[in-house]
């Protein structure tokens, strides 16, 4: 079966299965979703309005055996950036996509009937019903109450309250294998979701399909060196296996370069409090799970499941980005309160990147003072889970909540926030921060390996030299990586064990009958980028948008006294290629 | 005496008298406040942060007898643009900054002292005060404060809570001869203003000095033509003075022009009740004054005085935007709510329309029902006045709000709301919102006038035809009119009388001895045009931002259904000069 192109249109609740556009045939993930928005969406349409489109594609590899090739891509216009937007998720959901032979959903359209829709999609098609009775509805809920009618092996993407109310921060949810959230985080693209009335997507399992794979024995062959190097590299196989994505907070303190304080401070005194190692001793003494795996097939398990006090399931998928934002950045020391706004996060459907540090903009606008938890809790709850004007205030995300208190330290690129590295003190991440088409992103190209882990090399992290060429490799090799559907972290040994590379290249080659090599797949990362930047500067951005705010290159992070130096030229110097 | 530059440095409150370089020599007004911004202020740099300055300047007429030259000029980078930005407004100001031979006061820098400061300007120079105790007045309380202490012929320039705060709908308050306010209302200048921590600037009377004349005897023959331009015109004779600004709110509802319920129709059932004419009536019962002239030499008169049901003094310089905005916008037919609300946006300073304009977003969201004026009246006096998150998302203007809501329907260009015309229906002022560097705004080039009231020709409001070339005409006189300082009113007779056009330029030769022809002057503000977009394009705008809300396009405006429908390309022609 070759797979297909599925397009619902939301205007007139119709649905057509497409066959694969020649120009497209060679993309999938990430290049696919940025392929298809820049060829679709008028760059400067409205982001909420019938013109955006929103597109969902498993990765080239999802589906396979391959180890980690689970991800769902999302893309659309970003009502936050008003650019371009990627954004991706484990969970199971991109698995259940290619095994229907479905290369992309595209939603397109809005309707004109106030009523929320889910889109059930199944190997014979698609239906649209309409499901008032979720209107309001968790993350949770809605995928329980699918679950409840379709089965619990069902895939389920959804969003929140907060992407019915279109909030620019709404993000998307995708079940795992049990119930739980992996969410698609950045750039509001559960606000798109919520603008055309699409409460969830429903994916029926088909077992009986398999992906088709050109040379099944190569295939099989490269996936084991594949799934070794992911065991034997000490970041993936071990570091984020035990104390999950948290594994990094310590290290960032020790660095300097864990923004405190809306992004005033390098170091936060309760780091350990919130560490990861704090949080294995945690999950260990209340009975929960320290590696746990988002969707099959994937041997790293970074995820993990985080008991309450009473020994209850509280969260999953207990990331160090949601623990460093409420926890330095707002000066919170109390990791089961973060937990419980993890939680609350997951199922209002907000980016608990974007939702914190627009909190820490606030709390300096003197919203709440530094370090209320339960301040934060209360918020979440009573503002943004009911949408009041507060609760919509910090929905709109840190750029916005800065313009309303007047503030100058707001650390945002493209209207996004920053995650939990200060560009200041890890300039390598500075630079990916400054130039991705997406904005404020440590995903984009994490540089934070090579600056401070001294994964694929080490580059000094307070100094500028190299920073650009390490950006942009990275950044090239990230938009590959999120096309083959496989989770970032496949970077750490694909960067340091070059047979770990190579099995990746292999395995493209294997499942499609191709002869990829590995400058090849550079390339098309390199490709990727040009897609993407070229949709954002016709929608209006330019240079000025690839910079990072002035207050960074005035005001010293301690503890190193740093400042963010590099000039708007050096900064261009990105896109000489 | 020669004029002389005026220069305030906030960091470290020291000041410094300079003369006038060379290229700055011919300007005066807008002219001079967007060169000397243009020149000195790096575009990227954030609005409210130390590298941004604010410009006060006079116009080149300012202190001379010629009639309704005393408007003041203000000039920043926009907080609310992003962009660079001119408002100007009556009051007194103007006339003593001349006379006291400054040309520009320019105000930079930032103080690290978080209190409040005054500025006085003098004859001998600038003192700066701290002024604690005016920490959250309003402006009336800050105008009688400074009265009190400096005598009652002192001029004042100051801001209310929401320029202290830091609102990007903040605006600029200037005193008038009887200590009310008119104000420079656009683009969040109250905002820079605040961020410099400036609460007011005092500026002594100098009733000795007389602006210098070249030729004072063909100046005076020159002055006698233009006043009576401006007095045998009908709109600016006789309209403008009988009812106020507010003339025009029968004539854009006749039009279907009147944006009524957030610009989702053309014409509002409730006209009658807050039209010029009803307010005519209203004040001539109440005891009221309905000609008044906001500053020496005004012989137009289009302020008033408005009274409340006990005839106690209510509200002047209550202007059509500011009825409109409140009134069809946001549906209330009541013009003494709406009076209310105008002497309360004066005293907490926040611009009459943004502020407004946002509100009717924001009834779109939900946030209060269509009509409610007793409600708006409280989001005045509970929300915005005191800071709560919803007064500081308000404040923030009607892009934010549109954001927050997530609603499609924002009527802004460049995020600054859209004045009284609905561009689908007089389709010249469309052309100048989309174009002007300013944003939204029809002072910028008021192609109503020749749209709808047959003034300077007539073009059809609903063709394209001719708009593109109108606008431009108007915005490049606008920019010389608004150099010169002379309220813009005075464009209805010299539109349409020649010899009242041609004083203009007599008088500008007379004052400095030049002999500018009517085609220089049209020069000097085609290239103010050209300096101010080479701001904003140094600032990272581009000519997508030169663009109308995608919901204009799309959603037809009754009675006339009509559509925005210039394309991009249209549109850029405008910059052909």
């Amino acid at each position: 079966m070759a797979d297909r192109i599925y397009r619902v249109n939301m205007s007139d609740l119709t649905s057509t299965i497409e066959d694969v556009p020649e120009a497209w045939a060679g993309h999938g993930g990430r290049g696919l979703t940025s392929t298809i928005v820049a060829a679709e969406v008028e760059p400067t349409c409205h982001p909420l309005g019938k013109h955006n489109k929103i597109v969902f594609a498993p990765g080239l590899l999802a589906g396979t055996y391959a180890a980690n090739s689970g991800r769902l891509n999302v893309g659309a216009k970003s009502p936050l950036t008003g650019g371009i937007k990627e954004s991706n998720a484990g969970g199971t959901a991109a698995q259940f996509f290619a095994r229907l032979g479905i290369k992309a959903l595209i939603v397109e359209g809005k309707p004109e009937k106030d009523v929320l829709y889910c889109i059930n999609v199944k190997k014979d098609g698609v239906d649209i019903s309409e499901v008032p009775e979720l209107k309001g509805k968790g993350n949770f809920d809605t995928i329980n109450a699918i679950m409840a009618k379709q089965g619990e092996n069902t895939a389920v993407i959804s969003i929140g309250p907060a992407g019915e109310m279109k909030m620019a921060a709404a993000n998307i949810s995708v079940k795992d294998p049990e119930g739980h959230i992996r969410s698609a985080g950045r750039g509001g693209l559960g606000a798109v979701m919520g603008s055309k009335n699409v409460k969830c997507i429903a994916i029926e399992a088909d077992d009986s399909s398999e992906v088709q794979i050109h040379d099944p024995e190569a295939f099989k062959a490269a996936a084991k060196v594949f799934a070794k190097g992911l065991i034997d590299h000490p970041v993936s196989g071990q570091g984020l296996r035990t104390y999950g994505t948290a594994v990094v907070l310590n290290i960032m303190n020790e660095a300097g370069g864990l923004p405190t304080r809306n992004f005033s401070a390098g170091q936060f005194e309760g780091a350990e409090k919130i560490s990861g190692e704090h949080m294995f001793d945690v999950i260990e003494e209340r009975g929960g799970k320290t590696s746990h795996a988002c969707h099959k097939g994937c041997v790293i398990q970074c995820s993990q499941h985080y008991h309450d006090k009473d020994k209850k399931f509280l969260t999953s998928g207990f990331e160090y980005e949601t623990i460093w934002a409420m926890g330095a950045d707002c000066e919170v020391d109390n990791l089961d309160q973060i937990a419980e706004a993890d939680h609350l996060m997951d199922d209002i459907g907000i980016d608990s990147i974007e939702f914190p540090v627009a909190v820490g903009v606030a709390m300096e606008g003197g919203l709440l003072p530094w370090g209320d938890g339960p301040g934060i809790l209360k918020l979440l709850k009573e503002d943004v889970a009911k949408g009041t004007p507060l609760g919509r205030l910090l929905g709109s995300g840190a750029a916005v909540v800065g313009k309303a208190y007047g503030i100058t330290r707001v650390p945002v690129v493209k209207n996004q926030a920053m995650p939990a590295y200060d560009p200041r003190a890890v300039k390598g991440i500075g630079i990916t921060y400054a130039t991705s088409p997406m904005g404020a992103d440590h995903t984009a190209g994490y540089a934070t390996a090579t600056n401070i882990m001294n994964v694929g090399g080490s580059i000094d992290p307070l100094k500028k030299e190299g920073q650009v060429e390490l950006s942009r490799n990275l950044q090239a090799a990230t938009a590959a990586i999120d096309s083959a559907g496989l989770c970032l972290f496949v970077a750490f040994p694909a960067l340091d064990i070059p047979e770990c590379f190579g099995a990746i290249v292999d395995m493209l080659n294997a499942r499609f009958g191709l002869s990829l090599t590995g400058d090849d797949v550079g390339a098309l990362g390199l490709s990727i980028l040009k897609t993407e930047r070229g949709f954002n500067l016709a929608a209006g951005m330019t240079n000025k948008d690839d910079r990072l705010p002035e207050f960074m290159a005035e005001e010293q992070l301690p503890p190193h006294n740093v400042l963010w130096d590099f000039t708007g030229e050096e900064i261009d110097a990105f896109w000489d290629f």
